[in-house]
């Protein structure tokens, strides 16, 4: 009785994060609330999405194809600051930090975090293009710093570690984010890392 | 700095159903990582969708077209008791019904419920369809009874109501579902309807 | 540098039903704002709860000493239906039954419910005493009717199952509470248990 | 019907931080429950509560009197840097900035936060008492930094704002706690202002 059209557009709608199969399955009666047009304008948006996107040469970031620039918009920026580059794990990360408006270097999205101390580095975490990555900017515009921005999570502290190590014979300024209370911390309910992190970086 | 084609796409996904802004784009990432293969595929079962689906003329459910029938396969199954049609809201509720497994007649989909008293008829709700339906069912095959199955809220309550109104000319008897404790009701939590429903049918 | 007196009375909250340590040491330091004439009478009415209530002798619901009252004042009202017993699991189904206003007979508070299939009796379940309360009812006001009304959940279901064997002997009719949808119960998310209930016990 | 004593007890309940009418009533059933010595114990622990307690005339937090100290042990240890005084809103966050193990100075209580700009200071708020406590402190113990530890709430910043003004005239090194990730902050998800602070604090 089940059919399975419905069925087959449901699996592919499972594979998107947080997506089971109810809400996976009530996705596809949703198209089929809309029309024609809509479907095929969806579908070309998803076909097409690799052939409109590219990868940055320099930062691993998505950038459009159709701009003519053979880089992304902060890479091929002139009026980015080139001696400071934070490192993020994903383009999402980048998208928050820009937004904030707080930072105005380069970035690097690392591709990944390193689950565990010992863990295999996975293949999708971009370690050695990111060598070569600070190698360049050390040599063509002096980069004075790298930043590691990664989530204060156990993977995040870890791949703190881990680049840090890989950077080292780079010889440059590496920085990690300033840990303390965050929007929103309640003193009554900190964690004890958070609180020392807070008190020993404690500003007058 | 925002990327045009993921925001694009970021907007189709944010038309289906609990989907905000943040988890769309995340969806398009996600997408970003996938190969090439999957987005074609992804994408043509998409555009494919209401090609491969037809709406069944008897009771407004989707079917597969590739099947050959005109019909769905419980309209145009055998098996099934035919003096009994059971009217819900939406396909989903139906698939819902048939994997409790306890009915075995037919179904219609309304395709919509009543907002409010008073309120106009949606133009999704098929109200005529189905007297036109019922209609025929008691000509044909002696039609017996139509069961109203529709959430046990306002908006379901209102629906049978008005649905109850729609078909009284077709001296059909009209059942609808049973109220009571549903499985988890505890009775220190339970509201007052759901109380004086259990206690008025209660059974031996 | 822990506070003994707060973290002894700390302990005591830990004790009521969903508090844990924090919601407790909470509680302390709440108490310490009020004045000592809300302790005083907080206190009071702790230490003499147990003098204040009795247990009503015929349905072992708590009720007020100082009515005068031997028995708690369903049990002594003259206004109740004596030929209707409805059996509950504790005082707060009992409670929101009667808030409910769909229910006049008398009440039966068994005090807990049987866990598993050929578990043991728990000692606080009145199995005996619900069997003599009943035979009672028979002699003197010709019982009709006893209605368990047992939570839908399967300490519930096995109560009900375990109690109606015990009180078969009495020959008196026994029914459960209906089962069905209950208020808010959508079509699209209800288990097959409570739909297959609600096809069941339809109603015209 | 329902239950005064029970009632009168569960609205006692009520005013502690947290509990609605129905969580209160589940208390006072709980109790009920309970042996006649558990009450009493209870009951003598919350009548006896403020005798047992004293306010620390240096810091403002509770502390037992029976210790046959006048002061509380922090205030009264030698062990602890009294250079150093930590302002917080309410006993619970230096108790969790004791178990944070991350501070080893002296402490006040402010009794409370400072809800808005320009709004009147709530009389729990012991501003003046902290002024007096601070000059003792530099001309007893040659203080050195005042620390003012609220929550990163927009009550918690107000406050700053408000006691940094206040004891400005003492001309003692004020500081406030770092800013920054919180343990388990994504970047994905942190608010602009956390990513500020983060980045203008990042560390080597």
């Amino acid at each position: 009785m089940t059919n399975h059209t419905i069925n087959k557009l449901a699996e592919y709608f499972e594979k998107l994060p947080g997506i089971g199969p109810r809400q996976a399955r009530r996705f596809v009666y949703a198209l089929l609330k809309k029309d024609i047009d809509f479907l095929k304008d969806f579908s070309a948006l998803i076909s097409e999405l690799k052939q409109e996107l590219n990868i940055c040469p320099d930062c691993n970031k998505f950038f459009e194809t159709n701009t003519g620039n053979t880089k992304c918009l902060i890479c091929s920026s002139k009026n980015r600051n080139k001696k400071i580059l934070l490192i993020v794990e994903k383009d999402l990360d980048s998208n928050n930090i820009e937004k904030s408006g707080s930072y105005n270097g380069l970035y690097f999205v690392l591709g990944g975090l390193i689950p565990g101390i010992g863990a295999e580095l996975p293949k999708e975490v971009k370690a050695k293009e990111l060598y070569t990555r600070a190698e360049k900017l050390i040599s063509i515009e002096n980069l004075e710093e790298i930043i590691l921005a990664f989530s204060a999570t156990p993977e995040g502290e870890n791949t703190t570690i881990y680049i840090t190590k890989i950077l080292e014979p780079l010889n440059t300024k590496i920085s990690r984010l300033g840990r303390g209370l965050s929007t929103g911390t309640e003193i009554e309910y900190a964690d004890s890392d958070t609180l020392k992190n807070a008190l020993e970086r404690r500003r007058v």
